[in-house]
């Protein structure tokens, strides 16, 4: 892919997940509000109903304005306490949501609510239970490990911080060795947000304890190696993520983990920019790579494969999938600037390739459907 | 101890770390702010200069009033940009300091900074750099790794998360077996305080990589199991969480890491609130733990010896810290509601008990004085 287009697209990424799809609703508003799943512990607001709306609750007694950012904007009254009360204006999507505050002006979180890093900043974080929540639920099964390692990185004269999970069992099963898959964030998070947001480390402890998958490790580091400000887009180079992620901490992996270590037992897969990054990385390294997954991330074109010498030898699964809210939102435009990924989905199955094309119903360019997308990719993976 | 003295001391601790040492200072203000460590990334302020004074910059254009709790309390004022400045009026003590914003009456967070919980609630953090950071820093030597497991706990009906470092090594020599440190946060705090605020695992790559200890395991866990809102230590009772740490999370580590999983090879240190636990649950599980650290958090008395059964001959370390500032701060009453915990470490040490007393010097109720804490007794375990 040259550079610009990256460039472009992963800008278009940017400006997609901040499209609001609030809806103006007329419907009675259910009075069974509940604290949203992600208040820190004790705090009642911010609440979320069974329809999906959200009520907020900010005490700033001397304020002129408050308001939040979620529902395309949901502007707060004051009542006599000097507490701050509002409603989202339509139901929310299911799943997780990024939101702050402004309070006179200013951008502060919600202080009731857990923070996520994304968008370059710790922002507060609303959960709208899904109908189907059950598959990243905290369950009583074994659990697996999400390990903090440092790893030292020549290129950018750092110790670098990544996260792997290990499945259960890791610890006593000595000799067995695993696969990897490497996950990435979005452009504006970290590599906190896979198990934060994402729940990853759950919805592989739940796969397993189902028998739907065999265990593999799952490592994820952060991806804006040279850029964190918001706009520094402009100057976005993959290069410093691709020397970090292949020739640093693959083989850190792979020396301090029980690894499978060769290319059929390695995958990559990212959402938003990461996926984009994944397109970019696995495309010049196919000898490292062989299962694939761009998460709302783009897709592989017929021209891709072509223009890719060992493409369809060496590559062993392509997943692309979207939230569907992603590709009927265009005005007409089938796919938006995505192209038409569905096409080149099927334009890749009829050439051969294992290539699997997955829309999460009713939602966005959000956490929802890349948690839907890991599960439906996992058991996918190392065939 | 019985349970209205543990109640009234943990109140005491959590009154005496709200204390404000906060000075006057005449000292002209050095031009050379830099932004603290402990900043989001990409953010300017908050900024410290070379004396420990702390400059903030907020925007919030329309707020009548912005402040901040550092310092004993920081007025801000508005430029005509609508950003509200301000610099503590005295430099502040090195280390890790709390605080929070309060615009316009509410409490808010600086979007500046990194969130580290406390208070039981996700608080902002400012770093003054120490004269002796270096025992803490992130250096280029191998690290261990924290691991964060979920353990199943019939006593409370979840899956409850500790976090535990390994140390450099413990995933290649897969025949060694490890010593244990459980280690607790304090009053208000939780589980990921010892290796946010604390550095817990940076101070034992260090002391591990200078030959200074033989490596161990610690384990970290939430210690207000039955108490999460402010004012509810009313009905503090130490029971849930013991059974949770010594019923539940003990055997879990002694069946799922390679510990040594004998009392000779099983510490318990805290601080603050986790001292207070620490003293509670050790002295009533002899035959479980043989090394025992209070940091902030009480001493032992040779009556709490004598009433013990068994003290002298199983524990094998009493190690009780402060920092200076707590000690020195009580209106001429030497060591204040602690009594005199120099005096009763000298009395045990007289009786033939592995007594340890350690003086943090010019810091308060913080994490600076635990951080040093950790890294003098680290060295004293089993030996």
């Amino acid at each position: 892919m040259k550079r610009n287009n990256f460039r472009f697209t992963v800008t278009m990424l940017i400006l997609w997940g901040s499209l609001c799809f609030a809806q103006t609703d007329t419907t009675q508003i259910k009075d069974d509000f509940k604290p949203s799943t992600l208040n820190q512990p004790g705090q009642d607001y911010p609440q979320v109903n069974s329809q999906g709306y959200v009520r907020f609750s900010i005490k700033a007694p001397e304020a002129q304005s408050v308001s939040v950012s979620l529902g395309g904007g949901t502007p707060l009254a004051k009542n006599e306490e000097g507490i701050w009360t509002g409603t989202t204006k339509g139901p929310e999507d299911e799943g997780f949501h990024y939101y702050h505050l402004t309070v006179d002006g200013g951008t502060f979180n919600d202080p009731g609510t857990l923070n996520f890093y994304g968008s370059t900043r710790w922002e507060s974080g609303i959960e709208i239970p899904a109908h189907d929540q059950d598959f990243y639920a905290l369950k009583d099964v074994p659990h697996g490990r999400v390990q903090q390692i440092l790893f030292p990185s020549a290129s950018t004269g750092t110790s670098r911080r990544a996260f792997v999970y290990t499945p259960p069992g890791y610890d006593k099963e000595l000799t067995k060795q695993y696969p990897v898959l490497y996950l990435q964030h979005g452009w504006g998070e970290d590599e906190t947000a896979w198990s934060n947001q994402g729940h990853a480390n759950l919805i592989m402890d739940n796969l397993i304890a189902e028998g739907k998958i065999k265990p593999f490790l799952i490592v994820m580091t952060y991806g804006m190696t040279n850029e964190i400000k918001f706009g520094g887009l402009r100057n976005f180079d993959i290069k410093p993520f691709q020397t970090v992620l292949v020739d640093e901490l693959i083989p850190y992996v792979d020396a301090n983990f029980r690894t499978l270590s060769d290319q059929p037992h390695r995958a990559m897969a990212g959402l938003s920019m990461g996926g984009m990054e994944t397109k970019t990385i696995t495309l010049a390294n196919l000898d490292k790579f062989s299962h694939i997954g761009l998460f709302s991330g783009g897709s592989f074109s017929m021209e891709d494969v072509d223009k890719t010498p060992g493409f369809i030898d060496k590559v062993k699964l392509v997943f692309v999938s979207f939230g569907s809210r992603e590709l009927e939102n265009r005005s007409g435009r089938r796919g938006g600037f995505f192209g038409d990924p569905k096409a080149n989905a099927d334009a890749l199955k009829q050439a051969g390739i294992n290539s699997v094309f997955y829309i999460s119903p009713s939602t966005a360019h959000e956490f929802l459907s890349w948690r839907r997308s890991l599960y439906e990719f996992a058991p996918l993976l190392f065939k």
